[in-house]
């Protein structure tokens, strides 16, 4: 049996770290979308969303506008105030929520049919381009956000369209062959039968994960030709069944290709699959392409999907910093994959790999205001060439407010407005707490509070409110070498096993567990396969992965060289970012600017203070270069 | 006034390097274009470039095929032809050429007009579209080859039909605005008055050159537009003005951009200009561009043009390694362009950059048989990616047998088979050697042998053969920190100016100038801003740089360090390369293949031997991994 993520109803955060990015959430970010959606934000890019919902529901006149799949940010904005709403009661949101969702209901076909493109401009079209008109893709996303509504909420308004929605994509697909070209579906149909307990629906998500690659052609002949029409925005090609992984059947597949958050959103909903249906063979595909990942093709950030072009994975270490792609969606999506992972195995590598996504990659995708977004996160920023220069156009040195193609901020606001059911899990036996977080979580047993000071500071504190036998089951992050853990202020005994210490006893009310470990600065070091890491190094403290950027510099990024034996210390604040944040200082060389591009004898560096700043607070200051991995010499 | 390059008719090669380089033209490479252009090679694409010519003739049937610009690889190939008959006369291919001269002639219009596209495909837009239709740029390299046929072997046929072309071109754009969209005709045109002393070609070259730029908006102007049709194969767009240097008159341009083949056709041609008009403000732009381009945005090798879009240059030091595009063409033109630069002053830079792309970045893009050829020549490969993943598709590990773009084998053809005409120049009182390649050379003085040992060994001889007071001028090349230089075996006197030693006397018959020096192994550094060379060096030995592949080495080439102090050996022969090679061999080290991808223990190197050998002959052997750059440690 399948451990099961304690629900996000039954957990509420409360942490020095996290709790302030919630109620950025719930105050800027989520009612800042909002304006966004319905184009009142007159310097970002219109949105039309909710507009286009009007004119399919008849109620406004105009043409549809935006991407094909312009409806799921309505979907993922809906799905972030379900849980804007559930951290935060608000009367005139909830009341705008259900107005939106009522305009969504007015577009519903009879049939159940819901998509404002193909209601407003093609009606005659609907469900024959699967490869490029993600109609399934807006579907999924809409099951997510009437599941969320309910569940957190209780709304069921959202939810009953989407059964009526469901509903009809079975009728259909139960009985026609397809398989979407942006999946996505597959993970919207699980959670609404996670919620309903209809089997139909698991069922319909097995089917498309099943039927996807046995016959590798299908997209090409199911495909209509259409010159001149792409409704991706850009050229899908039928003939290119890696970028949507659609070449090989999904349990054969042996390392990641294609587009990122297509390959990921797929691995979510395998994994959650494999783990409903006990498939052995599934779960191993889950596994292999999860080690691929994290150990060929992910970059230390945590960011994934090396290239611009298809914005997808490439090959086996290539890594390149300062031309990287990795999509803020795609960091998003490596969490849910992780935690879907969970429920097979408490194994401390997912759960490791939701936190290095959340404090960096992720996190990174976001201005610390809230307002402002990227969607690409290198690792290396030159300003005279990025977001410019041939090969770096997509590289920006600053975030944008808003993107045509809006699917990264929506991601990031409903996963942190939704960060409490990460943390939690449990079964007839255990709680598992995999990260360190600050939270209340009512547990089958009963409840118990969790303190943290991480991820600044190596203090955690479990205390147990009622009396009960169980076990309780930390995650401990790989990077923790030693710990002390006591209960009730005395050594106990515990087991430790795939990254999680097992405490088993009956517990007693106040009980406390206290966890202690250092955060020193680690140096990281990359295999050197990876071509662009040569002779380089990156600084890390805790979870927090660090970066050299110019506001903090005596001397050009790209001109300092890290001693091997440099000592590294902490210290904050850092000028112009928030108090709690810790900046690493050290002494370090210099290489001067050269007269000659190239020179016969090696200049020698001088010494030079050098600063490092925690990766996800990079490009919050003025506009300069930045870097991640630092010349070693 | 200006020192004149002595004429190829006047310098014979007998050198160890070169000679057998130009045997190579004339008995396989040049042989083998043609048999290219006339399709006479199953395996290698079709050119159909002869068999246009006898379409626009009315003497075949058939189709227009190929590039807008096919007629400039039979330009090409003639000119180069025209170096070969002068190397090694050979009554077959002087007939064959004469048959293709006669051929072109009758495709010739009766006002002088000729370029088979527009003879053939479309004859009512002539002239029409400057921006994409190359008729100028295939023009430019008939007048080239035109001249070469009748300097260097004395026919008189195609230079008869290129007056006519060039008088019609005057005719129309002496008095019509017209610039053109690939710069070259205006190499073609001094060409063609240097020859014919007419200075009415002289001044259209001027015309096109100072018009350019004039108006910004002049290809917005004059191009009509056509959805669909791009003659150039791909897409130029008339607001893009970089591209094709045209937004800032030629005297006010101040760094290197865009197409880099253009850039440096326009840049040779203003050069010429300059000298021959004594034009000091055109002089100060070549000056300035000449410093741009070795100064921030040349490759190590002498590449240039990072970009593969628009094959351009991007920005000061953005120099990546494994993107590099750096076409052969381009090294090619920087020759041509530091070639003129001598005329207005023998400054030893310009011979420097003749010599480093000759021995490197030109010369590499020719198999050592002579039969393949590269267009992009990179300074890294990874064989995981190249030609392959995203951002590397241009960058081949292997040279391919022929391109539909073919400009880069002909263009290194007609360099190798005239490398006579840029060994020497003269004025009324010097003689000047510009590089260390063993030849005779008829000056106005009397004939001068010059013997070498070079590249391998420092040592070279200059035998006077006639008594005169003159100046015999020697440039040293400026990787040679040391040198001792005899007359007769004894201590003499002279000056060092600008990379040039002067040494005027009474010369007599077999008066003997001896040169000797080392050729120690150099580490060359680059400016920290380019990037990607961070905490790397490359290693050069004379003229030549070199560079570590796979086939040589006891460890992945990436996982490579050479140690700060390690001794660097040479040897020879290097394993299935040419005989006279010189290998490097060093005590380097090698960081094993790690488990994780991202470690936070720095893995101890172990003792590696390291072989480097010249990058010229890179990619002979089989295929693999390759880098120029080395990790120092």
């Amino acid at each position: 049996m399948s451990i099961r993520p304690v629900p996000l109803k039954n957990v509420r955060i409360a942490d020095n770290f996290w709790s302030p990015r919630q109620r950025l959430m719930t105050d800027v970010t989520i009612p800042y979308m909002e304006q966004i959606l319905r184009n009142e934000i007159p310097s970002a890019e219109p949105s039309h969303a909710i507009r286009n919902f009007r004119i399919a529901a008849g109620e406004d006149s105009g043409e549809f506008y935006g991407m094909v799949f312009q409806d799921s940010d309505v979907a993922k904005w809906l799905e972030a105030a379900a849980y804007s709403l559930a951290l935060k009661p608000d009367a005139a949101l909830s009341r705008r929520v259900d107005e939106t969702v009522a305009l969504i209901g007015r577009c519903q076909q009879p049939d159940g049919y819901l998509n404002t493109y193909f209601t407003v401009k093609e009606p005659q079209n609907k469900w024959k381009n699967l490869l490029e008109c993600h109609e399934l893709y807006c579907a999924g996303h809409m099951l997510e956000a009437g599941v969320a509504l309910y569940e957190d909420t209780g709304k069921d308004n959202l939810l009953n369209i989407c059964i009526r929605l469901a509903n009809h994509i079975c009728d259909r697909f139960e009985k026609e062959e397809g398989i979407p070209g942006h999946q996505e579906i597959e993970i919207g149909l699980l959670r609404l039968y996670h919620t309903t307990g209809n089997i139909r629906y698991r069922d319909m998500a097995l089917r498309f994960l099943n039927l996807r690659g046995q016959e590798p052609d299908w997209f090409k002949k199911h495909t209509p030709s259409h010159p001149g029409v792409h409704y991706g925005g850009y050229d899908i090609l039928p003939e290119d069944t890696v970028y949507n992984q659609s070449d090989v059947p999904v349990r054969e597949q042996k390392t990641a290709r294609g587009h990122a958050v297509r390959q990921l959103y797929m691995l979510t909903a395998m994994a959650d699959a494999a783990s409903e249906t006990e498939d052995q063979e599934l779960q191993a595909a889950c596994e292999r392409l999860f080690e691929n990942i994290t150990q060929k093709q992910m970059y230390v950030t945590g960011a994934v999907g090396a290239s611009a072009y298809h914005e997808s994975f490439t090959a086996d270490y290539d890594l390149p910093s300062d031309r990287c792609y990795g999509e803020t969606c795609a960091s998003v999506a490596m969490i849910f994959f992780a935690h879907q992972m969970l429920k097979n195995h408490p194994d401390g590598r997912y759960a490791d790999l939701m936190e290095l996504e959340l404090y960096n990659a992720a996190l990174a995708g976001m201005q610390l205001d809230g307002k402002r977004f990227f969607y690409v996160n290198p690792l290396e920023t030159d300003i005279r060439v990025s977001g410019k220069a041939s090969g770096y156009e997509h590289v920006l040195p600053e975030r944008p407010q808003w993107y045509t193609c809006a699917c990264c901020p929506p991601n990031l606001a409903r996963l942190i407005s939704s960060l409490g059911k990460y943390l939690w899990s449990e079964d007839d036996k255990h709680v598992y707490s995999h990260l360190f977080i600050g939270s209340k979580v009512n547990t089958r047993f009963g409840e118990i509070l969790m303190e943290s000071k991480y991820p600044w500071v190596g203090e955690v504190r479990y205390i147990v409110s009622f009396e009960k036998e169980f076990t309780l089951s930390i995650h401990i992050p790989s990077h923790v070498q030693k710990f002390i853990l006591t209960i009730n202020r005395k050594a106990t005994e515990y087991q430790l096993r795939d990254g999680y210490v097992y405490i088993t006893r009956a517990w007693k009310k106040e009980d406390t567990v206290e966890l202690g470990f250092d955060l020193p600065v680690r140096r990281i070091y990359t295999d050197p396969r990876v071509r662009s890491c040569r002779g380089k190094v990156a600084l890390a403290r805790g979870p927090i992965l660090y970066c050299f950027e110019e506001a903090d510099q005596y001397a050009p990024v790209f001109s300092l060289i890290l001693p091997v034996n440099a000592d590294i210390s902490t210290f904050g604040p850092v000028p112009k970012l928030p108090d709690d944040l810790i900046g690493l200082c050290m002494e370090g060389k210099t290489l001067e600017y050269q007269e000659q591009l190239y020179s016969s004898t090696y200049a020698e560096p001088s010494s030079c203070r050098m600063i490092a700043i925690p990766y996800f607070a990079w490009a919050n200051r003025k506009k300069g270069d930045m870097t991640v991995w630092i010349q070693q010499g």
